[in-house]
């Protein structure tokens, strides 16, 4: 079916419930980063395959809109006489909508797609916003995949650190304490963190799509298929943890009446505020209760990081290692990518990526959101800089790294060094800093900017965000972005200290390890302190250092860092990759 | 009257209105920070006298609420047998309210002296909130000052730099963009700096207590008191600003009907809301519109700080010199701010302080908001840390600045040192970045903490707050604090830049510079960077110093700064002082 006739049946399905436009978001029940296939509408509907975006169907003009990362994609993807192009900041979808749409049409939405606050944007704009149900997407959608069936599977206690019914006894008693009876969970991340489970139905994130009832004694109702539950898992999950399919969630909520439940108004489908609401339930918006406490990692899962965090950084070192000797002849961006795959699988742990590999040489390495593909793929040459972004899923952690390295023979431009150099400041900036409990990610941002900004430079993405445990790699609350939260850091929670320099058509820098928080030890400070531990253990290239632009301090931080990868990773290595890691190494010069 | 009787009449006049409670917040009809003695009603009923402060009344029990800085100060001028003592943000006062009123009782609030976002904070907390009118503090309070009757005085185009016609189209034009009929404006700074008049109401701040309406034509209502208005003042205002007396607002707000009105519902009184909203207006928050065009002074204003920081910077050099020399056996912190005034007083262009200085010796500079007099007057030593931190109004400027000397003979003990050269580190690090627009104070504050926060040290306020043009010394939206709003810094913003650390009962340290926001000059920079221009000009105490703990770069800005002292300053002082200053200026070494 070509994209022109989908549209058109999606004009009849809208025209036949009354409807005169219809936004078809990027988004599946969960509003997650990654989705299954059978949620990929927008895809399906305008061959638009970002991770972010929204179309709007109106009887006589439709667009689709994306942000800065996906314009080019969008362009080529997308039939222009279908659909404009929007970019979703530049022309926010409830100001089209008020400028396009009849005036008084009905628009409609699908209410297990969209936030309460995205609603809220629309409705606020004036517009007459329905849910439409079914989905008229749905309706038109022949052959639409299934959706996912992985079994949910124990997340043991060896990894996990804490059993459920602990956590849920805390999370329980904070609802207590803000005087909830209820709490409605609808992240997989959150779901897996608080039942100690994980599955396989999204690539790249090892959750189970589901949603929980949390009450205010500790008890749990999971809504998950019967089918993706096998007895063990039954088992595991024990008699505080009810479980049934997700058809009974209308059932469950429509009980609530009288209770006051929370519900995460920014993160959550609004179709529970608005079916609560139906059923007489007071509906308080809380955020999701579990999001701070899985940040903030156990013992556990902090030592499981580390163990990790060497694992990954053996399979990242001998593949650093194997492509300064690679034979160019076959070396191309998608080559690299996979034999780091190779490396990595190479450990009985690895359980799959932790996102898709980003893998940029010369001008490609400065596109910030770079996927290469067959199409794109290219040779990695001589005397270019090459940005790899990889990360990997184990049971015990999550990584993800980024390094950029100077191919040779030939020693690197003095600008490309000048540049390298500053990003390696930054990032060291940020990852020595002692700071006072109370401080959040926004406040500490402009470390890693410093040495780029005094030369009129900077970087337009945040600095780090925040990553789970065997979950997703981009976690909230915290991050270490100026845009992100102001959530205060505490100890425990993992961030990316990820400062880069991109030059257009030429070359990209990105300079990225794990951090984890901890209390510092201060003994004279009058208020506890709390300071990074850096999780992740390869080489930063000493061909793009440039000495003269370091102080004393920092360069004794390479040197010790570069040391400590030496301690850890080495013993992993076989002769040849651990001589090559004694000189990447070397203290500088 | 003693407070009890005081509390007793109030009681009374509460019960007469059906009232089982009442709010005493420090404030007047304008929401500032230094209000008339008129507006005094905290003082008179409960005898606390700190500029920031709140009373609330029941029929059996009554509290004042502060917060940190006057805990102190609140505890000496309060009978706790009348009033409990609470702190602001450890025992709100909607929850405290909560805990004690009877249930349903009415609890009455004077809308004049409450924002909306104030009262809401109470009505959100469940409490039966209800206007009581008149203010029954009022109906009690015999022999309450008059109102304030100063006269508002032209503030010429050589000072103002643009025409207040030119002010308003601007406004205007922001009006009609956001589709808004008229803008509430209360804040009198804003209409000092709309009209380009300035007047003597209150002390330290140079505006005259008013209320303007703004129509979205550019035309203005100003309600003041007509004997406040000579006819030189009614000449400059033009034919486009009608003049009247308050009493006509509520006239002239029941006008409005069926227009769109925009509000500041934080700093507003809600009095204006509620009554927009009973006479039909649609009442809308977009803040003052005046702050931000305000804040960012055009290039005569620039011109003007530039002048009066050389000016002022003179006052301060001949005071630092006299401190060195004078006579211990009179000195004391009284007697040295008196002789900085009398310093600044010889300037034919000073029109008062900007705020009543802090001058504190040993233990009394680590009070962060020490006020001296009579009673805690304390000679200033040898051998100890004294810090001065004072301003003055000048027509072309507000100053704000902090030192911190040390009064020897003898060399200042290693700690000091290593912290006061902390302090300083953090002072320049600020001073110094440059950054892309699009940045906040918020981001930047940490700069100046960090040589702290590696020692696990740290300071407990902001680092920097907005300054008027011969307006208030505290002034919005911007500011370098971590608690600040995040408003990106612009061209024309003067901003403190005030690291500190401080000892209990041993000394303080706050270093003081007033910055301005300029574009940098960075040809290369894809877009635009900023950068500060430092205003303040005087020397820091090099006795204080330590070189050992500051890179080369931090070097080469003291002794840059220092020069820039000397070659600004020296000139207007006679030959001792010049010696003085040639001396303080030398490099370091």
């Amino acid at each position: 079916m070509q994209p022109a006739e989908r549209l058109a049946l999606l004009r009849q399905a809208m025209a036949a419930q009354g409807l005169g436009g219809f936004i078809v978001p990027r988004a599946d029940e969960h509003l997650g980063e990654y989705v299954p296939p059978a949620a990929e509408r927008l895809a399906w509907l305008t061959g638009f395959t970002g991770s972010a975006g929204l179309a709007i169907v109106l009887a006589d003009r439709a667009a689709v809109f994306t942000d800065g990362r996906y314009t080019l994609q969008l362009a080529a993807q997308v039939d222009a006489a279908l659909y404009e192009a929007c970019h979703i900041i530049e022309q926010p979808p409830p100001a089209w909508l008020k400028e396009h749409a009849a005036p008084g049409a009905l628009i409609g939405y699908d209410p297990w797609l969209i936030s309460q606050d995205g609603l809220k944007r629309f409705s606020d704009a004036g517009l007459e916003m329905v849910q439409a149900e079914p989905n008229p997407v749905d309706l038109a959608w022949t052959g639409r995949p299934a959706a996912p069936s992985a079994p949910a599977v124990p997340h043991p206690l060896a990894y996990a650190g804490r059993f459920s019914a602990e956590k849920r006894s805390d999370v329980a008693a904070a609802l207590r304490a803000e005087n909830q009876d209820v709490a409605v969970i609808t992240d997989p991340a959150s779901i897996a963190w608080l039942l100690n489970l994980r599955g396989a139905d999204v690539d790249y994130t090892p959750f189970a799509l589901g949603f929980v009832l949390l009450r205010a004694n500790g008890t749990a109702t999971l809504f998950m298929e019967p089918e993706k539950l096998p007895p063990e898992t039954l088992d595991w999950l024990g008699p505080d943890v009810t479980t049934t399919g997700r058809d009974m969630l209308p059932g469950a909520l429509a009980q609530l009446s009288g209770q006051r439940v929370r519900v995460d108004a920014a993160g959550s489908p609004v179709w529970f505020a608005q079916t609560l609401a139906k059923a007489g339930a007071t509906v308080l918006d809380g955020g999701d209760p579990c999001q701070l406490p899985k940040a903030c990692k156990n013992r556990t899962e902090q030592a499981g990081a580390r163990a990790a965090h060497v694992r990954d950084g053996a399979a990242v070192c001998r593949f650093l290692h194997w492509l300064d000797g690679a034979d160019r002849a076959s070396l191309t961006e998608v080559t690299a990518a996979q034999r780091l795959l190779r490396f990595r699988q190479a450990a009985s742990e690895f359980r799959g990526e932790s996102f898709p590999a980003i893998s940029g040489a010369g001008e490609h390495g400065a596109v910030i959101h770079y996927r290469v593909t067959a199409e794109t793929d290219r040779p990695i040459r001589a005397n270019e800089a090459y940005l790899i972004d990889s990360g990997a899923q184990y049971p015990d952690g999550t990584t993800d790294i980024t390094r950029t390295v100077w191919t040779g023979p030939d020693a690197p431009p003095d600008e490309l060094r000048d540049r390298f150099t500053r990003v390696l400041k930054g990032h060291i900036a940020l990852a020595t800093t002692l700071f006072p409990q109370g401080v959040a990610g926004p406040h500490l941002d402009a470390f890693a900017r410093r040495a780029l900004w005094q030369a009129g430079l900077d970087y337009d993405h945040g600095t780090g965000h925040g990553v789970g445990s065997y979950l997703s790699v981009h976690e909230g609350p915290a991050s270490l972005s100026r845009a992100g939260r102001m959530v205060p850091l505490a100890p425990g929670m993992i961030l990316s200290d990820e400062p880069g320099y991109y030059l257009p058509g030429a070359y990209g820098i990105r300079l990225e390890n794990l951090l984890m928080v901890r209390t510092a030890d201060r003994p004279a400070a009058k208020k506890p302190f709390l300071e990074f531990e850096t999780l992740t253990l390869a080489p930063f290239d000493r061909r793009l250092i440039d000495p003269a632009l370091l102080t004393a301090e920092e360069r004794r931080w390479i040197d010790g860092y570069h040391a400590r990868v030496l301690a850890e990773v080495a013993p992993a290595l076989d002769e040849p990759a651990r001589d090559w890691l004694v000189a990447a190494c070397a203290p500088l010069r």
